[in-house]
């Protein structure tokens, strides 16, 4: 663990893919400072992740948040911040083995969340969600019958193998905090098509409940440093895309 | 190195996500066998493909192609296998801090293939292209005109800080490898755009001629071993969807 705190740069105002950092350090009660929601004042704000994001001297220009300064490393990428917290959060088992397993359980959440995402925005990012209503609509629909299934379905298979209701190797580890988050952010944004769902996931729901319980987590859950889902982040409430 | 050859594990008919794999092997002269290009009587086929996909004993089942089995390891995730193969290939700096980069970068290339690839699937990969050739069209427009520039252009600055015309420790690394295979992928989907482009990355078509020319390289793309390109991969050329 690290004198300095960390320091998380993300956008301010959303969970995003920030929370999957956020929550991670959460519950390994880590000092960070979350940068961006610093008053200017006090060296915060999204100017301050900009000066970081055009590439500090003698650091990797990040292509996008979230980031995490520690020490001399300026990291981006969710994932590739969270394979290298996780050992010194004791987040993950010590074998590389069940490092390679997490790594490679939580890029497939990766993907699962960039299709989340492109429901909302099936054409292009810069585009308003009222340009591609229509496109939505439909992409929603296949989303919710085929997508929704499929990953869900293969991560209830991969905790049927782990012991004792985790993800990978029978202890919490950070893969486990960012399937809490897939799985409210699905019920905030798709809460007929994930009700629907549930009762194949019972695994699942489980360790949802499970992670939601613990103390840090749930502390931090009822804080303000938990920003609430909006319709500005990845996972997003229009009815027209959840309609049965 | 093992002394029993990498197996990979990728569909057989195309270059797709697999190939980034296959140039990190080629390039480092290793032993590997191409799983599903063997015929079912030698164990090959998709077949063998989707033995090993619904999990082996003991591994975790992977969410999708491509997975590599080295020794009692199956690993998938794109980016994951290079991460794992790199160190044993000489692929990769040794420092920390260099790995990470290099990791950092490949994701951000992963991000970009995907957005290559909802270009032509803009709505969902299991509809036809011709069930969702206007929003293709759409989008196709949006992806020239803004992620062509983003995403080359980041990387471009990437190049300038690096040292001798590599992306990460000033020497070839795997991620050199992803960024040819990215250039050449544009070059056949989008020639019209990417041609419109080239004079803006000077430091990229240098690095692609390079890696094009490096003589295993070379060779590999002059073998059989080399899938053309074609229109079920991730690089498609469909001339409506690059017209300027």
């Amino acid at each position: 663990m690290k004198d300095k705190p960390y320091e998380l740069f993300y956008w301010p105002s959303i969970q995003g893919r920030g929370e999957f950092i956020r929550l991670a350090l959460e519950e390994a009660g880590a000092p960070y400072v979350d940068v961006a929601r610093l008053p200017e004042g006090r060296g915060g704000g999204v100017k301050a992740l900009m000066k970081v994001m055009r590439g500090a001297p003698g650091t990797l220009e990040p292509f996008a948040p979230p980031f995490l300064r520690a020490g001399e490393l300026v990291i981006a990428q969710t994932a590739n911040i969270l394979q290298f917290l996780a050992p010194q959060l004791d987040l993950v088992p010590a074998e590389e083995a069940r490092r390679i397993e997490a790594h490679q359980l939580q890029l497939t959440i990766a993907d699962f969340v960039n299709e989340v995402h492109d429901v909302h925005h099936p054409l292009a990012s810069s585009l308003y969600y009222e340009d591609q209503k229509a496109e939505a609509k439909r992409r929603s629909q296949i989303f919710r019958a085929e997508r929704i299934p499929k990953f869900l379905g293969y991560f209830e298979r991969v905790l049927d193998h782990g012991k004792a209701g985790h993800l990978v190797g029978g202890r919490l580890s950070y893969v486990d905090l960012s399937m809490f988050q897939v799985m409210v952010g699905l019920a905030y944004a798709f809460p007929h098509a994930t009700a629907a769902f549930a009762a194949k996931i019972p695994g699942l729901v489980k360790l949802r409940d499970h992670v939601e319980a613990r103390p840090r987590i749930a502390a931090y859950l009822a804080s303000e440093r938990r920003i609430a889902f909006n319709e500005d982040g990845i996972f997003r409430h229009y009815p027209e895309l959840d309609a049965s």
